[in-house]
């Protein structure tokens, strides 16, 4: 576990009593209840939920997740112009957050599912509408999502060609950097302590190339996206190590934004695009079970021991509407779990976990903490009160009476 | 002929005698002595010539082209640290300069063919070192050499693994844009009036964000190196417009400066580093003469056809010593000409050349020359005078008696 040092540490808690003094020599039950480390999952079922009503596989959801990206495709978010689907994600998102969990919207400018109402309009029109749709945004959704994929895909923003859309002719025009600029120049705007993302799929020289640049034109980025769609298999160690290393060179946080890797059938190695690969049916077997299941513990652990990661998210939990079609998720279409959903868990919520557990307070009613970087409980007597496990933190909790 | 209309003009020479009155109502012959397009090529065999001697295939490279790339690699330039073989490159300048070929120097860094002398010093100390090789060739070669490729290959520098050498370590510190920064800066210190390119094999987007970020640093470029070897087969017309929009649209003059096509079988195309394939033997056929020659009058039009791209640098007039020992070539190793050699001498010094022509003076000593822009001569009653055919130029000359 020496790898995982750096996750871990030990904090002293004092724990008062109702009236401030030391709760000494006392039995107190301590328990994590987050990582401060993002354990990621789309969440975009919520945003289909009506009133009252719950996520198809909500118990197996926040039982291993504690971030989610919601889905802000401009399209979709703006279906028409001028009436932004602002209450449907607002109340998504405000269900997550009201359950402790972080969220991410994702994205804010893309060429793909760009609004088809936007097509033709000239680049200047484009760029004015889109700075007014990360300022609405970022700003409508302030204090309930606070961390954004700034902009999506640029290093193939200006030269992509699959499909015509508003956006390419506006990269290409001003340029990758200048199209970013104008991206993180508006949401930071539009909330100052946002943390905002640069996110790619391309893990090529590309993206470095273009981390470069944009760091050397002055654009503050506050997180490096890194999607990791593995639908053609595992990156093995030897990958995932040099990715790591030529990302975290940046000084920057690396999140893996969009992790999937498959329990069926591998996509062919010659498929470019991805989804280029269409397939009548794309079943998840026991043999892929296995292998999805040894892979994700392999890889989230060496993406847990590399100190630059800050987050994981995996793209979809449930086989059930996944992209592509492709048996991704960690839960089989009949809603039951797959090997994966238990690996995963069993070092999310075991191995690097801090269960409940009963400590002794000494005469100061002081007690050291020790596990992973994050939230915490304390309870005795029938009341609680949460802490943070982490490097600076020297907390003081009260108990109600 | 439309399409390459930009590479024509109009001049209107005025002609005067040798007591400066205009040769009116005369015949004069007027004849293109060189393009200002650049039709290069490589001459590194120039640097292997005793004093006296000529190249191998002296007249026909110099019945083709007129720009000449040699060869500074770092490695064989200074073999031991120290003592740079600068009087032989010197003298191979020299000699070319003197027939009139302009001579661009390749490359003043790069991580492959980095001196093996360097391997193991601190990057502090490479950095000075390399400073010092930029300023030690850029000075003793101006006048001679005076366009640099002042970098070569950043895309992959950082990240470089197929040998060690003290430059990779160099640049995945600094990063790319400072390391180009290095080089260029360096150069232009020591020789401000040089053409100095970024040069790369990298045509992905990869090559296209470096481009942007080095552009959004400020570093002065003057020309983008667009390698091109081509053993793989021909880009065709597609890829070759494609790449010509990618790289034009940062404004800035394009120079292909590795050009190259196969008169034998192609490589095949799952080979990803070029150095990888290794044949006993790689002929040319007749039916890859055949092709070469349509391919090679394809592509130079092409290229011609764009305004952006000022030169074209094909690599190896022989297959004698080719690189990978490709038949690459224009002329075969028994020395003959090839197919190919004829058809692009056919353009160059053929339909896009204006060859000796009489021409009459009106009364005020003037006549007009039309042809492509480049340096032309002017002779009548045995005596000469060299001008210019281009945009600006309002040409009198002023003939000997």
């Amino acid at each position: 576990m020496a790898a995982l040092d750096h996750r871990t540490t030990s904090t002293t808690l004092t724990v008062l009593d109702a009236q401030g003094s030391p709760l000494a020599e006392r039995e107190v039950e301590v328990a994590q209840t987050r990582h401060a480390f993002g354990f990621g999952c789309i969440a975009f079922d919520e945003v289909r939920l009506a009133p009252g009503e719950r996520a198809p596989l909500d118990d197996l959801w926040h039982g291993l997740f504690d971030t989610a990206t919601l889905p802000f495709y401009w399209r979709h978010f703006e279906p028409e112009e001028g009436h932004p689907r602002t209450d449907a994600l607002a109340a998504a998102a405000r269900r997550l957050v009201e359950r402790g969990v972080r969220v991410k919207g994702h994205p804010l400018l893309w060429h793909t599912l760009a609004p088809q109402w936007l097509l033709g309009r000239p680049v200047e029109e484009v760029e004015r509408i889109a700075r007014e749709r990360i300022t609405h945004d970022v700003t409508a959704f302030a204090g309930l999502v606070d961390t954004w994929d700034a902009i999506n895909e640029v290093v193939i923003m200006p030269v992509f060609r699959a499909e015509e859309n508003a956006v390419t002719p506006l990269a290409w025009q001003r340029g990758r950097i200048e199209t970013i600029r104008l991206a993180f120049e508006t949401a930071r705007a539009a909330n100052p302590g946002a943390t905002l993302l640069l996110n790619d799929f391309d893990m090529s020289t590309a993206y470095e190339c273009l981390i470069e640049g944009v760091l050397e034109a002055g654009i503050q980025v506050d997180a490096l996206g890194l999607q990791s769609h593995m639908h053609q298999g595992w990156w093995g160690e030897e990958k995932t190590q040099r990715v790591l290393e030529r990302f975290a060179r940046f000084g920057l946080p690396l999140h893996f934004t969009e992790t999937t890797l498959v329990s069926g059938d591998l996509m062919p190695p010659e498929i470019d695009d991805l989804n280029d690969y269409v397939v009548d049916s794309w079943p998840s077997t026991p043999q892929g079970e296995e292998r999805q299941a040894a892979e994700l513990t392999a890889h989230y652990t060496l993406l847990a021991e590399h100190p630059a990661v800050q987050s994981v998210t995996y793209w979809g939990l449930g086989d059930e509407g996944a992209w592509l079609g492709a048996p991704a998720g960690l839960v089989r279409r009949d809603g039951t779990p797959k090997p994966a959903y238990h690996a995963l868990r069993d070092l999310v919520r075991g191995q690097w976990w801090h269960a409940p557990t009963t400590l002794r307070t000494d005469a100061d009613g002081r007690v050291t903490v020790s596990g992973w970087r994050g939230d915490y409980e304390v309870r005795a007597g029938g009341s609680s009160a949460s802490f943070v496990v982490g490097d600076d933190a020297r907390p003081v909790v009260r108990l109600a009476a």
